[in-house]
C-alpha cells in the first residue's frame, strides 16, 4: 500500500502547486491513496465545498483538516456528507464530520484520521485518549492506519509518534507548515515526520505574505494576512510504503518541491 | 569564511556524538568558525564550565545558549569571563554575559548573535527591537554576522529570517530540537534554516527519555525527564559559507547523522 | 445547608490564619460544612498528608485542590485512602484520587465537586463535559451540588457558572489567589464567585515573598520562591446559605480578614 | 487630589451605565480628576472618536485603553492628537498615540500611564523597564502618577503593585473585567487594587452575551461574540483619594453598582 501525502494546501499558491504536480507525483509514487491537507486551501483559511470537490477531482482520495477547519463557514453545509474529508477527531461529541474515514482502495480499506495536538493550541479533547478509542474502531476494519497529527509542538508530535508506535502504519505532522528531517520508520514499524510542511508561496511566512506578518511581529498591532500572488511555490509531501499484512511501514520518504530543492526519488 | 553550526547538545549522547563527528566535520566543511549551542549540555539543562571548556578544547570556537542558560547555576560564576559564549541578547540590560560576541577567525571578525523568539516562549525584550542594534554595532567591526534564533514559533522564525535577509550572513533556529528541511539563501543573501535540530539521543522525545513524556502527556501529573544512555545518537548542524567580501551566503548545507540518515556532501 | 468556604490555604501564614479563624468562622456562620483548599498548604505547594488530617483536626470536612496537587510526592501514597479530600475531576481517567466526594452533614449529603479550568492552564479532560457526567452521578444521591472551580480566566470561569446556574448549588473559583467581589446569585439559583481568594501572607504576591516573583519578571531569571514568615496574614473564604428542599442557593456572602478589611457580617 | 477611576465600559450597556452614574459619582466623591477605560467601548472592541468625546462630555477628563485599543481601525486617525487619550505605554517606539499623558486639574497635573502586562498576553515590551522611565518623565512634572497597569495574570499584577509602591499615586488593574476586592494602600503609600472590573451588561460574560461564549468553551469552534441588549448593568470603578503634597495615596475605595451590590459610600 502505497500512500502519498501532500501537507497544507495554502491559497492558490498552493492549490496551483496541487494541481500541477499531483499526477506526476502520483504516478511517480504509484499511489494507491492520495491525502491532503485542506485547512488553508480557501485564501489561506478554511475549504469551501468547491474546492473540496476540486482537489478530489485533481487526484485527492481524502481531505485532511486542522484547526482551520471551521474558518469557512460553509463547512458546516457540507461536511457531514463529505466521506472522503476528515477533521481533527478530537473536538468534542456532536461537532460535524468524522475524524476517522474509512477509504477503500484496489487492495485494502484505510483508516485515515486527523487528530490535533493541545500543546500551544486550544483546548480539545485528549488527542492520546481519543487515539486510543479510534484505533480499537479502524482496526476492527484494517490493519492500515494512516494518522496525521496536527500539533504545534515538536515534543507533542515526537511524543504521539512514540506512543502509536506499532500500532499505527504511520503518523504525520502537520500545522506548523515547515517540513522537518527527521522521517523514519520507528523502532516498532511506524511511518514517522514531525511535520510534513505546506504547499504554497515560496517566498512567503507560512504562505502568507511576508510583510504583513513581519509589521504584526514589530508593531504588535492587528494585521491582517494576506496569500501572495505567486508563481514561486514550494510543494511538502511525504509518501509511505507499506506493508500490507502487517500495516507496518518499510519505507517513509520526504517529498520537497521548491525553486531550490527537488527532493524525490 | 565557512561557518560550522552544531544544534543544541542534549546530555551525553549528544557530547559523545560531538566529540566523535566535530573534527570530521570540520575538516570536511573547512570551516573557519565552528558553533555549538550548548544550553542542554549538562543533563539536558544548562551549561557547566566545565563543559563549555570541553566544547571549546573539542574544537568549538563559540557556545551558544538559549531558554535553559541559567539551569545551572554556576553559569552566573563563568559567564561574565567567557568571551567566547554567547547567551540570547534580549534579556534586559543588567543580565550577566553578552548576546554578541565577536570571534576572530584566521581571515575575519565573525559577530555571533544568540537571540530568543517570544511566541509560546517566556516574555523577554523584542528581538526585533534588539537585533536592530545589534547590527549596528557588529556592522561597526565587520561583515560577517551569524544568528542563533532561539525560537519556538515558526511564523516568528520565519519573520526574522525574512526581516534580516540582506542585513547578516546566516539566520539559523534552534530551540525546536527537530531539524527542518528548509534550508535556503534568502532574496538578499541570507543563509536561513527554521531549525537546526538537536544532538543527543536519537529514540529519544527531544534528546530526553520518552517514556516520560509521554506518561506527563498521557497523566498531565509532574514527570521527570532525564536524558537516556544510548549510543544510537543524531547529530544535527548546518553549515554556511559566507562571501567575505560582501557577507552574503553562497552556500548552506545541513547535516544530519542518525542510524537512518548520513547527509552531509 | 450552610457552607463555609475558605480559599487556597497558602504555606505556614496561611494556615496560621485558618487555624485562628475558623471555629470563629463556623460558629458565626452556623456552617453545616466547611470546605478548604489545600492546594498550596505544604510550603506553598502540595498537600502533605500531616497537614491534610491537620485541616481535618481543626474543623474542616473537605479539602479541595488543584493545579498544585501533586507537589508533593506524598500525594500519591493517601490520596485514594483519604474519604474527605477531592482533586481536580477532570484529569484523565486512572488519575488517584476522586474529583468528586460525598460528604454526610447531619441535615443532607452534600457533593463535593473539584474542577479545573484550560484556558491559561495546562491541558486537562473538558470540564464542560466532565462537570455533566458528575452532576448525574451527585444527583442521583443528592440536590446540594458544591463546584470548586479552579481556573484562570476570568471568562471560562464566569461562563462555568453560567453554564451551571440552576444545576448545582454553587460555584466558587479558586487559583488566581485573589478575591474578586462579584459574588452573587445567578438567575436560576446557582451560587457564585469568580474567585474566593487565598489564605496567606498579606504583604505577598499570591502568598509568596514578592521580592523573588518582581525579581523574575524584571530579570526573567530562574528564581525560588518562598512563603514570607509573617503574621500579617489575610483569610479568604466565601460562604453559601443553600435550600435544603430545592439545592439553590439562598444567600451568599464574602468573607474577607485582613489588616484593611474585616468583612463578615 | 481626588480621582474616580471606571472600569472598562463595554458596549452600549456600559456606555449607558456610564452616562447615568457619572455625575452622581463625581459629585458624591468631589473628583477632581475622572479617568475611564474605553477599550471596549465600541461595540465591546474599541473606541471611535465620536465615543471618545461622548465620553469627555459626559464628565470624563482622560480615557485609558488596553490590549483592544486597536479594534476600530479609526483610532490610527484621531489617537494622534487626542490628549485625553492613553493607549498602553509598551507598546513599541513609532506606535501611535501616547502612553503618559499630563492633565492638568484646578489643583496640580496628574501624569496618566496607561501600561500593559504580558503574562497569558501578546509579547511586548517590558512593562517593568517601560515604567521606570515614564516615571523620570512624570517626576519632571507632577508627583501625582496614575498608573493604569492593564492585564490579566493576579502575580504580574500584584508584582507592579508592589514594584511601583512609593514610586506612584495609585496601581489599578484592568482587562479581566472582574472586580476584585483586595484594594489597599500598600506600605509605602501607593493605592492599589488587582482589578478595578469592567462596566457593562450584568447578566453577561465579561460584558458580553453569554450563550455564545458558552458554546464556544462547550464546542471549540469559532462563535461571535455580541454585546446583549440590557438594561441591567453593572458599573464597576476605584476611587483614590491622594495628598497632593507626597502623591501618596490616602484612602481608596471599591465603587460597584450592580442590581446586587450598591457599594459605595
Ligand atoms: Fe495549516
Ligand atoms: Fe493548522
Ligand atoms: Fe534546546
Ligand atoms: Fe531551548
Ligand atoms: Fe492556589
Ligand atoms: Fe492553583
Ligand atoms: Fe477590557
Ligand atoms: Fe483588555
Amino acid at each position: 500500500m502505497n500512500i502519498l501525502f501532500i501537507g497544507d494546501i495554502v491559497g492558490k499558491p498552493g492549490r496551483l502547486a496541487l494541481q500541477n504536480n499531483l499526477n506526476t507525483l502520483k504516478q511517480k509514487y504509484r499511489a494507491d491513496l492520495t491525502i491532503v491537507n485542506g485547512e488553508n486551501a480557501a485564501h489561506g483559511k478554511g475549504l469551501t465545498k468547491k474546492l473540496y470537490h476540486q482537489f478530489l477531482e485533481w487526484g485527492a482520495d481524502v481531505i485532511t483538516l486542522g484547526n482551520h477547519a471551521w474558518d469557512k463557514k460553509e463547512i458546516f453545509d457540507f461536511i457531514d456528507g463529505a466521506d472522503q474529508l476528515v477533521r481533527p477527531a478530537n473536538y468534542p461529541e456532536g461537532t460535524p464530520g468524522k475524524g476517522l474515514q474509512f477509504i477503500k482502495t484496489k487492495q485494502k480499506t484505510v483508516a485515515v484520521i486527523n487528530l490535533m495536538g493541545r500543546t500551544f493550541m486550544n483546548p480539545l479533547d485528549d488527542p492520546f485518549q481519543v487515539i486510543d478509542d479510534l484505533i480499537k474502531e479502524a482496526k476492527s476494519k484494517t490493519d492500515i492506519i494512516f494518522v496525521d497529527f496536527h500539533g504545534e509542538a515538536t515534543s507533542e508530535k515526537q511524543a504521539m509518534g512514540w506512543y502509536l508506535d506499532g500500532k499505527v502504519s504511520a503518523v504525520v505532522g502537520t500545522h506548523t507548515h515547515i517540513q522537518t528531517s527527521d522521517e523514519r520508520v520507528l523502532t516498532n514499524g511506524t511511518g514517522y515526520i514531525t511535520d510534513v510542511g505546506m504547499t504554497g508561496a515560496y517566498d512567503s511566512i507560512l504562505g502568507m505574505e511576508k510583510e504583513a506578518i513581519i509589521r504584526k511581529f514589530k508593531t504588535g498591532l492587528p494585521s491582517k494576512f494576506e496569500v501572495p500572488e505567486t508563481e514561486r511555490t514550494v510543494l511538502s509531501g511525504i509518501f509511505v510504503s507499506i506493508d500490507d499484512k502487517t500495516g507496518k511501514t518499510n519505507t517513509i520518504k520526504r517529498i520537497l518541491i521548491n525553486p531550490d530543492h527537488f527532493n524525490f526519488d
